[in-house]
């Protein structure tokens, strides 16, 4: 869901920033999976339909690097990792909540 | 960004629902330069980069089958069209505004 809302070519439209963050086919349900509890990778792929290895771990990571997530190790041998939300990923879980329910009013219009 | 939580095959999640809704890359803009005045399709040519006719006037009549958008004819020879944001898109908007201080919050902590 690239977005072109720019209002004036060199300054970045916050909403811009925000939607092309979370776009990507997985990255809501990730983040929506972890504000539920899941934590670990393998989690993910019992409750995302669809999803594959490698990109869970793209996603994963480019999460890591737009700071809604945190990795954590949990056991060196074998390597278990863990994945939580960081107080951003928290934050744009709230407006996810807003969305969801947005979301139920549309269903309803239906 | 079409996004895949279906929780259980065929409970569509209202968080999905809601995000394929808003998918298409001109949606988000389309909206919200409705909610900042725009109204005639030839506005949004000026204010969206890289927007085509095309791909427009089909954004708009999914936006209007959504129930986010209202066409208006204004005047019949030559036709003119003005579009209304309904109160669904409007509540849109409100979350749309969220997300926008949280894509400030990302910019900062960049």
């Amino acid at each position: 869901m690239k977005n072109k809302i720019r209002v004036d070519a060199n300054k970045i439209c916050p909403l811009e920033h925000a939607v092309n963050t979370i776009s990507g086919k997985w990255k809501i349900p990730i983040v929506w999976h972890l504000q539920q509890g899941l934590k670990r990778p393998s989690e993910f792929f019992y409750h995302i339909a669809d999803i594959n290895r490698r990109v869970l771990s793209r996603q994963l990571k480019e999460l890591e690097e737009s700071g809604l997530v945190v990795k954590q190790v949990v056991k060196l041998k074998p390597l278990e990792v863990e994945y939580h939300l960081t107080r951003t990923g928290h934050d744009l879980v709230k407006i996810l909540w807003q969305l969801n329910a947005w979301g139920e009013g549309l269903l309803k219009n239906e």
